[in-house]
């Protein structure tokens, strides 16, 4: 799969861009009925919530489950990412976030490449995050929200938030947050379970506590160029992988024949 | 002003309405205008965010400004009330509820009556509750959420929750939550300042916390039957205030002309 030029136009103005039915229901429910085994595991790399001890997000996911070892090399994620920064892309990061019903905290105003540059050591903001909605992502569920165009202003000033929830986040003060939305407004990017979603490493976001009885699942994969890989080890593996081997992306029936195959 | 047949049925059977545009930009800016003053207040009536110290919610403000006590009798609320209860009803309670910016915290999903009943002793659930957006509300700002159609199956199990906000409030448990949206769904109230909403006592709602960069306070005045009063005087005056006299309708242009007259 490409992207048209009008939609590498807007991802290029927005530095954001939503592909709606990106994966069809059948694809989904396949990655859907993996969850529940995946979240019961005692694994570093599932965390919970402070209070309730809900996953809130279970990372390292392709290394744990055949299925998401696919959707990591899906061509119809993998595609638009090569045709936007390369075809020598790894694997940083692989994750679904959930906000449980009723319990899902939110995430502040942040930006990836804070945490990236901050932790990880790598050098530029290129790296790509990639979302799939495992649920139907609606305004009561904890959707994403993005400030369109704060990519373009580049990296922001940002501060280590270990208190506001149970995942040390590298965050947006308030003050760049309103002058950012003052000048660019907000948007929030719902849409059936299997929409797709694709912003950059400077995109500030946030979402909000999900207080609404319906789950929100949503998996996300962030691919680095190799040339621009992390340069410092600190973090666990899980959180910023250190396999540099560039992903070649598989056939698109590769979900649906993996789990024929079964 | 009066209510369309349509609009009272909608209200019947839904136990919401949304009135758009019922107040002009005008009488909004002159109520923001008193606000600051009454937030400053060092009064039990204004009651803080647990974290932050922010006005959550502003009470009996009738009594405290010479605008909001032109307001409770505003004919444009008090038309449909009376229209919807009859003649004789009385102003139980009188608030600014804020969101403020980044800081203002959810409202657990509860109804009005639960408290009215448990703490106040009212007998019946025919308090309606009608608001006056002082803000643009948006699906960003912390938008009341509402259960259409949850009003109409009577009052529903609740407990008292003092630990998860500053506000202690009768709650509904989370199984009851699912139930009633799984049939009937769920709707936020939203629109620009100048927007009304009435609503009844037994109608399920909540509202999530505020992480947008924009505030959102909202008038609200609980207008209930004078025969249908309290029984029980345990919470303080500006929580349910004591004064029974039925408050009668003052000239459309109330607002503007005590502005006028300063």
């Amino acid at each position: 799969m490409q992207l048209s030029g009008e939609q590498r136009e807007r991802f290029a103005r927005d530095g954001l861009l939503l592909l709606p039915g990106l994966f069809s229901p059948a694809e989904v429910g396949l990655l859907r009925a993996e969850l529940p085994e995946l979240f019961a595991e005692q694994d570093p790399a599932n965390i919970r919530e402070r209070d309730g001890g809900e996953v809130r997000t279970a990372m390292g996911l392709h290394l744990r489950n055949r299925l998401f070892a696919k959707l990591v090399r899906h061509p119809r994620l993998l595609g638009p990412a090569r045709q936007l920064r390369g075809d020598a892309l790894y694997v940083q990061q692989v994750k679904v976030n959930v906000k449980a019903a009723f319990e899902g905290e939110q995430w502040q105003w942040h930006y990836d490449f804070a945490t990236h540059h901050s932790e990880d050591g790598v050098p530029e903001p290129l790296a790509l995050n990639l979302h799939v909605f495992l649920d139907d992502v609606t305004e009561f569920n904890g959707p994403l929200y993005f400030i369109p165009g704060s990519h373009a202003q580049g990296p922001a000033p940002a501060w280590l938030d270990t208190r506001t929830t149970s995942y040390p986040l590298w965050v947006v003060a308030r003050d760049t947050v309103s002058d950012l939305v003052g000048e660019h407004g907000l948007v929030s990017a719902t849409g059936p379970a299997g929409t797709g979603l694709i912003f950059g490493d400077t995109m500030v976001h946030a979402s909000p506590a999900n207080i609404s009885p319906w789950d929100r699942a949503i998996f996300s994969v962030i691919l680095n160029p190799v040339a621009n890989a992390l340069t410092r080890h600190q973090r666990p593996d899980f959180k910023h992988h250190r396999d540099l081997t560039p992903v070649a992306p598989l056939p698109d029936d590769c979900l649906l024949s993996a789990a024929a195959a079964e």
